[in-house]
C-alpha cells in the first residue's frame, strides 16, 4: 500500500489580513485526513518555492502554531509577484520549463494535490496546472482557494481578504470624521483618506458605510469606476463644509481623469523632472487648498489597511478559513480545476455557505463594482451597496496581546530536503 | 443658602482617542457630587463657547450617554485653536477684551470652576485665568486637565493621548512589518510610516516597540531630535535589505536636516513653484527608490492615529479618566492653579497614581526624549525607553460595534440660554 499523497500549498500576490486564516484551514482540515493526505508543504514565498524547491515542512509546526495563524496577518510562508510564462497562448508548449519544473518537484515529492491561495492571475495559473499537470505525465488535484483585498474574483460573492480592509477603511475614516467634527471650527475642514484598490472601488465604497445619518463623514467617495470631475468634486466639498462645517473623502488610489490616466500619475513634475510622489491625496488636498482656502489633512492607508489583523471582519476571517478547509474537502472528493466560492444564502440575517466554481470561469475575469452600487451623482454608495458590504464587515476577532501588542506568530519554516539534482533559475 | 457654582469644561487643541473619557471624569465625579457643584456647562468648540456664550448643558445628557464618551473618540463637545491673547507679557492688562468676556460669561452663569482639558498652550491659558479671576472680581477655581498625543508636557510621567497613539503606532509598523517580510523576495522591500508629532518623537518612538526580537521591524526610526544624513539613513536601510531582505521605517513628520529645517519643507517645488506636498514618507521614497533601487511602499497616519480609539490603550484610557475625576476632587479639596499629573509608581509590576503640579511650572515647557532614550547610532530607542512606554501602551479596551463599526456616542449638546446681554466678535 502506497503512502498517501502530499499537498502543495502557496500564497499568491499581496496580502490580506486573513490569508493566514485559510492556510490555517487547509492544513488543520489536511491533518484531520491524515489516513488520506500526506504531509503539507508550503512553497516559501509562494510558487517559487515550488520553481526552486524551496518546500517548507508544515508538519514540523505544533497544532498551536498552526491555530495562531488565524490571528496573525500577511503571508507566514511568504508571497510573491511571479506570473508562470511557460505557456503560449495556445497553451501547448512550455517554453520556459517552469511548468515543466513545477512538475518535476512535485513528483519528486509525492504531491498529489496543489492549493492555491490567490487573486486573478493566481486562478489563471492554477487552471494551468490542473490542465497542463495530466499532459506532463504527473496528474495532480489543482483548487484555487480565493484571496484579494479588492474584492474583484468573479463567480464569488466576495473574495476573502476583502471584508477586513473594507472594515479597517469604514472604521478608519469615521474615526477621523469624529476628528475633523471637533476641529473645524477654527482649524481643519476637509480630510482626505486615500486607500488601495487601483481597478475597482470596492474599498473606496466600503468607507460608504461608515455614513449612517445625515451629516455623518465621509461625504464624498472617490470612484476608479467614475471620471474625476475637478469642479463638481469642489462644489460637492464646499457645500459640505457650508452644510456641516467639515468634510471628510475617501479617495480610491485609481481615480482617473476624463483621459483614463490615474490622477496621482497625471500629476505635476517637481523642479528635477520627478514624477510627483504621494499618491492623489495630496493632490486633492492642493486643489482644496487653493481654490477652496480651507485647511486639510490627509492619510495614506497603503499596506496599513491590508495588514491591520487587529481590526479584522470576523465574517471575512471565517470565510477565509472556510475556503481553505474547503479546498482540501474538494480534492478529498475528487474535484480539481474548480475555485472555492461564497455563496450568499439570505441578506438579513446573513447566512453564507462555500460553493465552488470552474476555473475556466474564474481566470482573467475581474469583478466590477456594479453602477448601481455607486449613487447617481457618482460620490457616495447606495442602499444596495450598504446592504452587500455590511454584512462583510461584520464582527470582530481579536487577537491575543503581549505587552501591549497583538502576539502574532512567527513559523518555524522548516525546509524540506531537496530530491531533485538540478537547481533552477528564475526567470527577471 | 445659594446654589452651588456651575463648572466650565473645556476641549483645547488637536483631540486624541481618549480626550472624551477625561469629559466623563469630570461630568460623572460632578454628579456625583451635586450637592456641591451645580451643572457642568461645556465650551463648545472650546474655549470659543466661552467667548460667544455657546454652552453647552451637559446636564440634559443622559448617564448612559456620558458613559458613552469612555469609548467615543475626539472631541464631543467640539474643540478649538484659539490661544487666549488678552494679557501682554507682563500680565497685566487686558488689551482685547478676552479674559474680561471670559469673566462677564462666568459670573453670568454661576461658573466656580473652570477645568481646561488640553496641551502645553492650554496650561497657560488655565494659569492666566487662575490669576487674573481675581483680579477681575470673580475667583474661581482652575484646574488643568493634561491631554496631548505628543506626550510633551512637563512634570507628569505621561499625557493621556499619548498611550494611545503610541499603540496605534507600534500594532501598525508591526503589521505593515509582516507585510513587507511576506513580499520582499519578489516586491516591495522598503516601507516607511509617517507618524505626526513635530517636535519631540514620542510617537515615533513608540514604533519601536514593535521590535522585539533580532530581524523584527521597524528597522529605523527616524527622530526629530537627531539630525537627517541622507549617507547614514540610505546605508542602515541597505544593510537591513541585505540581512533580512526588507525595512521597516517609522519616521516623524519633524525629521529635520542639518540645517534645521523640516525635512518635509525643505523638499523641491514643483513646475508651478509649489511647496511639494506629502510630507516626508515621499522624500524619503524617493530617496530609496533613486539611490538604492528598492521598491518602496508608504504610508502617512495623520488623524487616524490621534482618532484610533479602536485600538486604544487601556492604560491610556484609565489614565485619561482618572486626570477627569480628579480634577474635579482637587478643586473640591480647594486647588486651583494646577494641573492633575500621573505619576509611575513602579514600573514592574507597573503602578500609578495621580498628583498635581503647580501651573506656573507647567506652562510654556515642553518635555523633549531624553537622549538616553535614543540609541547611540540614533535610528532606533534604548532599553530605558521600552520600559518606560510599554506599560502606556498596555491592556486593550474595544468600543461596543454595531454594524460591524464601533458605535460612538453623538451627544445632544444641547445650549445654555444666554444670560449676557452683548455678543462677543472673534478677533481672527
Amino acid at each position: 500500500m502506497s503512502l498517501p499523497s502530499n499537498c502543495f500549498y502557496a500564497q499568491s500576490g499581496g496580502v490580506t489580513a486573513v490569508i493566514n486564516a485559510a492556510a490555517a484551514g487547509v492544513i488543520e482540515t489536511a491533518r484531520q485526513h491524515s489516513g488520506r493526505i500526506g504531509k503539507v508543504y508550503a512553497g516559501r514565498n509562494g510558487i517559487i518555492g515550488a520553481l526552486t524547491e524551496d518546500l517548507i515542512d508544515t508538519s514540523q509546526e505544533s497544532d498551536a502554531a498552526i491555530a495562531a495563524l488565524r490571528h496573525t496577518p500577511a503571508g507566514a510562508f511568504g508571497s510573491c509577484r511571479h506570473k508562470l510564462k511557460g505557456f503560449d497562448k495556445s497553451q501547448s508548449a512550455d517554453q520556459t520549463g517552469e511548468f515543466e519544473r513545477l512538475i518535476e518537484v512535485f513528483k519528486a515529492h509525492d504531491i498529489g494535490y496543489f492549493f492555491y491561495n490567490g487573486g486573478g492571475d493566481s486562478a489563471d495559473t492554477c487552471l494551468k496546472v490542473s490542465q497542463l499537470s495530466e499532459k506532463l505525465g504527473y496528474p495532480l488535484q489543482a483548487i484555487h482557494v480565493p484571496k484579494t483585498m479588492d474584492n474583484d474574483l468573479p463567480l464569488t460573492d466576495c473574495s476573502p481578504g476583502f471584508g477586513s480592509a473594507a472594515k479597517y477603511t469604514a472604521v478608519s475614516i469615521r474615526e477621523a470624521s469624529f476628528d475633523l467634527a471637533s476641529m473645524a471650527k477654527t482649524s481643519t475642514k476637509v480630510f482626505i483618506l486615500e486607500v488601495m484598490g487601483r481597478h475597482a472601488g470596492w474599498t473606496a465604497a466600503a468607507g460608504g458605510l461608515a455614513a449612517e445619518r445625515e451629516g455623518d463623514g465621509p461625504q464624498v467617495i472617490l470612484f476608479p469606476e467614475i471620471t474625476f470631475d475637478e469642479q463638481r468634486f469642489l462644489a460637492r466639498v464646499d457645500d459640505s463644509v457650508r452644510r456641516h462645517g467639515w468634510c471628510t473623502v475617501v479617495a480610491s488610489e485609481g481615480v482617473k481623469n476624463k483621459d483614463g490616466q490615474f490622477l496621482a500619475e497625471a500629476g505635476t513634475r517637481d523642479a528635477f523632472g520627478h514624477a510627483q510622489l504621494g499618491g492623489v491625496a495630496p493632490l486633492l488636498a492642493r486643489l482644496v487648498s487653493e481654490r477652496l482656502q480651507f485647511k486639510y489633512h490627509y492619510a495614506i492607508a497603503d499596506y496599513l489597511m491590508r495588514a491591520a489583523r487587529h481590526i479584522a471582519s470576523r465574517t471575512d476571517l471565517e470565510q477565509s478559513y472556510a475556503v481553505g478547509r474547503a479546498a482540501v474537502e474538494l480534492a478529498l472528493a475528487g474535484k480539481s480545476g474548480v475555485m472555492v466560492t461564497i455563496e450568499r444564502l439570505s441578506e438579513a440575517p446573513y447566512r453564507w455557505t462555500v460553493g465552488e466554481a470552474p476555473l475556466t470561469k474564474v481566470a482573467n475575469v475581474e469583478k466590477k463594482m456594479p453602477r448601481e452600487y455607486i449613487t447617481e451623482d457618482g460620490y457616495h454608495i447606495t442602499a444596495a451597496c450598504r446592504r452587500y458590504l455590511t454584512p462583510l464587515i461584520d464582527g470582530e476577532d481579536y487577537p491575543p496581546y503581549r505587552n501591549g501588542l497583538p502576539d502574532y506568530v512567527r513559523l518555524e519554516n522548516v525546509a524540506v530536503p531537496k530530491r531533485t539534482s538540478r537547481s533552477f533559475e528564475l526567470r527577471k
